[in-house]
């Protein structure tokens, strides 16, 4: 599959701008890749238009058939056909992909080179770090739904990842999920000013009186 | 349960200076809470007396009850009632906590908004990162008795936290654990020049002829 | 055991200098640790023969018996008799080894004081930070063979160690994998000069035609 | 959502006849749940049109609320929307849809009075067996798209489960699979007496040629 | 520490006889151990106060200085002063137990010779089944309190476990949550009935009108 | 590799009859593989000389080319290069080599069609049961000492499994260690004779003097 839709350009950015958690929130708690989904850096964050890669176990021919159809800005989504450890991934073939502006790796499975794609500041989020080498003898698909860490992930839905993790959004609310994100920051924003100069939040959310109906007591 | 008796100060104080392996030695090998806790950023460290909080699942509700009862140089301690890897905590309640003076965060479940809490310096000593969010529907109890990790914490406890996990001491002891660890320091000191001087652990503790005695043979 | 052969010096500092991913490819993609051994902290590197323990679950007592055996340049490697995740070695054990000019240590189990060990920068792979003390009761054996995180390895190995995880070379093979892997770096050098310019892995591989001819279609 | 499209009836008994392994094969090995579901006892087997369920960590009530739309026939799948092991179901709720004709339940969680459930013959494929209560405070979804145990099922997807885990069919494949179900459960039968008279696959599969080729060598 | 007090035995017997989920609930939804927790044979029951035993890791030596202290219709319970899967406990000690009365073992460890425990009809609830042998070197703790499996266990609690795991009861509440645990049999009794007949839960419980104020909606 | 020495079959059979946990103690604690390893029905039990298989993850090609040098009595060991979860094995392969007069399998990995293999009786120990259907591409190895569950078997090693998992001896030991089994169990008969009269290990075992010496207390 050569083709696919892209989402909104500037939905891309600002959903990368407002975050993970963000976001999650911002499309109503939903999105989220597994908790072992973990950047490879410190410091790691970014965003983009799904490419996604459907690998057979220790096998990642297909990723390399999956470099020719990305376009700059794009982020790889590689999912394994049965659960693996093995390192898919390494410096090469970030090189390629750093090359045609792809920003970055989102993987089910290890990815290795580390110390090297930390140097080239090409991200990777990774279930694992581990060198174990793989084969090219199988083909897989590319651009097709995958089941990716738990979250099914479509070509084109917009991929954010940061130091919190990684979640995902349907191409299609990709414009809503970046208003409901803008809105939900600016209100954080107010927020945040109130609880540092010491307000409490039962007070600021009205907590009280509801957790009292609950039945909440003081001891 | 509002009113909790704390630690005294000094102790506190100088646990945390003695450190996680340390106090936990010094105790009498207890006290740990389990391996997968861990710090969200590197070189965290901090003492301070518990105030626990016991949550449903996916509920954080009973966070924002128990910010009200924390003092200047406390430690939450968020245990959940059955198995949870949600973020119940974000920057905001950090920021919150941190207006009041807390010292830190333990929880047995995940936390969000890593880099925000890095850059903050508000140390996070949790069983996972992840963005899940939680809702604001149900009761937990502040200040009681809670398992955390896998170890039971009371209310008032020091918890001391750094790179190797966490530990935690009864409040009843926490003088005597502290005159322990200072014994144990000034020790460790002695054996720390004999050994980079090149002497033989073996000779250091005598333990040739014990393990003589054992059975132990050179070939 | 006190003595045992060790590899030709100049292979085991240039399987050091080409890093796990490339000496794991180098003898047949094999020779790698679980993924679950991972330096305490960015950036840690060595290799060096292998000085192998085999210790009773927390039981820490023959790695001080293994400390005489060392020479400078070696690697410790721990495996316990069954699994276990106690805080065999800390900073004493460390300063003791550093003494020696023993490189770093691989240990199948926990570690302790990794602040302290990161800044002495004395690298170990473990299989979890924990700070659980261990005792010295029962003897277990130096310099035989053991199984350390699901590969075997005998006394002399070759250890490499880096961001990606762990690798053992037989001692035997060290001078020929060194040589396959000069050789594989020369190939991936050029190679990624044709990537980083814009070349597909396609055509540089020339997969196309495979791809095809198991049926890859394009859409 | 009350009213969903049910599969081909015809072709649903069909499905668990043949039984997990054939159908995964039959639809091109796609399809299963991850390998923790398991049986709650030895030897059950089922097939049905999946009822979906989407429920908070630790609350059952929207189970409550699917059961009115089940139909006799139909199987019960639930999802937790974060990770959760509570026990989520029990004998009560195995009446009442037993009363209604469900076959069994399908849970990506834990389930309970495992006992009383194996002598009403109510078969359960579960994440564990764990007696934690839940709560009822929160909605869920019934019927709509959820990710079971890895897998995205719809409601009308037919469920296929036994001893060997559970595998979930398309609606709309749902023919076409059976089909392919009957010729590769014929094809097998034929393989089965020559493999019991003791011929050997790689002379009924011809791989001997195939092997050779790819350099297979005797020693 | 000889000599406990025990609780009220037909409490013990009562609770028992309800089983683990009913007990849980009685209590308050508190008091199981974790699910890892596993009966080693189908249809395994039983109920007991607890002696208590804390073992080195790898080290059973302990267990035999229990069996001294138990009496007829105790329950042993063992843990491990950090997480181990050796183990422990066959058929010896089970001969000598069940010599004097004992009626099962629940250990947060390992466990072998299960085909001859499950001939001889003890009962045991483990982390896992393993056949790793255990020394005779240290000592231990026996009636002290424990954490077993994520939960705290008094010398004297009241353990009931079957095929849906283990709760442990507070001494002091036995008679209690025995009178609770009876209530709550009856009541389900009658629903039990209802729910048979094909009454919906929606109904009997009036759940409709709650869900609808919440907001649930049908289509 | 098709000739391999296999070991004395009256020690083979011997040890069988021994079991898991007494072959494990007999040979000094050593040869078991993980706890992981359960068998796919209650009450299997065998021994035999091990034929190994390294697979690559995710292709069962090997374990066709492996049935060809089985004899009988021989047990196969399927160990795959990198952790897989796949069902590499059915009830085509076990009928292939039960024909041949194969004990059972070992197979760090999973397993499908255990419904049918329990008909069979055809024993298997695996690390999951799963449906995952694996290909035919790749070439691995038969015969070569393989990893298997985190422990070393050579070809012509005694396997004996039963309950209690999987035990290895390796082939030179098979006498001795048949010998010193035998031996144990003639120990233990006593001992469990006088252990169900009501005697008291610590008197048996003459341990009440050393656990004093040690320090034990009694309160």
């Amino acid at each position: 599959m050569r083709e696919i839709a892209r989402p909104d350009p500037s939905a891309v950015e600002a959903l990368g701008k407002y975050g993970v958690a963000t976001v999650h929130e911002a499309q109503g708690r939903t999105g989220l890749l597994a908790s072992y989904m973990r950047p490879i850096y410190v410091g790691a964050a970014m965003s983009g238009p799904a490419v996604t890669v459907l690998v057979p176990p220790g096998d990642n021919w297909m990723i390399h058939a999956a470099v020719e159809v990305c376009r700059p800005g794009d982020v790889l989504v590689v999912a394994p056909s049965s659960p693996c450890s093995d390192g898919y991934f390494g410096d090469l073939l970030a090189t390629s992909l750093q090359a045609r502006g792809v920003k970055g790796l989102i993987i089910d499975a290890g990815v290795r080179d580390v110390a090297t794609l930390t140097e080239m500041r090409f991200p990777v989020w990774s279930k694992c770090i581990w060198a174990q080498g793989t084969i090219k003898a199988s083909l897989g698909s590319v651009n097709v739904p995958v089941i990716c860490a738990g979250h099914r992930i479509e070509p084109g839905d917009v991929i954010v990842a940061d130091d919190d993790g990684v979640v995902s959004v349907n191409r299609a609310d990709a414009v809503k999920v970046a208003a409901a994100g803008k809105q939900r920051i600016a209100n954080e924003e107010e927020k945040r000013k109130r609880l540092a100069a010491g307000e409490l939040g039962l007070d600021i959310y009205k907590f009280r009186e509801k957790l009292a109906a609950l039945g909440l007591e003081y001891k």
